[in-house]
């Protein structure tokens, strides 16, 4: 991990080096179904089947990766009570929260642009590609 | 594209719903090797093969996509001079601009809590895995 880059990494952290953690973690988050499943546990606490409906079109197996993941890098909390059919809820820890707090506004922002992408994308289209 | 659900979209569009293009458009801003070549982007104009220097890792044929897709976006302007050989600057557009700077204030944060995401890893790792 490089303290001082071209990029301005604080805290001796930096995704744009391509060995340094951050970089797994920021795809973690980021990625299609990280970036999904933070987003719909910013709105609560659920359980598997619940974020599965509210994550539209993840498949059961992207969603269990994608929660282990969240859970290892300490994003997701995961609660599984002991009872007879185990009940297991997913919860957004503190760190979690912080870090979601930003993507919502990243993705509110986006959601906001939409119209100059698409304005942008039927320009691009029309005259060939190039 | 829902214009009211349960993850609170503005603006009429959604990237919680599988339809709407701003799904799309989030995933080349926070792809590998989007997020990484607009954050390159935001500290000014740079040629190819300058991007792939700052872009570590990324190959030229993921960097041409990816330029290609953000350009198509309206995020990334290419600008061609008509030299010989020809001279390619890209920069971000306004729109590139804003959709940028929130996405770095995310990198920045996600830099800033990975002393808490090792640690998570760490106690993640020696309960083996659950």
């Amino acid at each position: 991990m490089e303290t001082d880059t071209d990029s301005g990494a604080t805290f001796g952290f930096d995704v744009f080096s391509r060995a340094c953690p951050s970089r797994g973690t920021l795809e973690h988050i980021t990625g299609r179904w990280g970036s999904l499943t933070l987003g719909a546990l910013y709105d609560g606490t659920f359980r598997f089947n619940e974020l599965r409906r509210r994550v539209d079109g993840v498949s059961e197996k992207m969603l269990s990766q994608t929660l282990h993941a969240l859970e290892r890098d300490g994003l997701v909390h995961r609660d599984a009570q002991p009872t007879n059919p185990p009940r297991v809820d997913y919860t957004l820890t503190p760190l979690g929260r912080r870090v979601t707090e930003q993507l919502m506004t990243l993705i509110r922002c986006v959601e906001g642009q939409m119209d100059g992408v698409l304005a942008a994308r039927e320009r691009y289209d029309a005259r060939g590609g190039r």
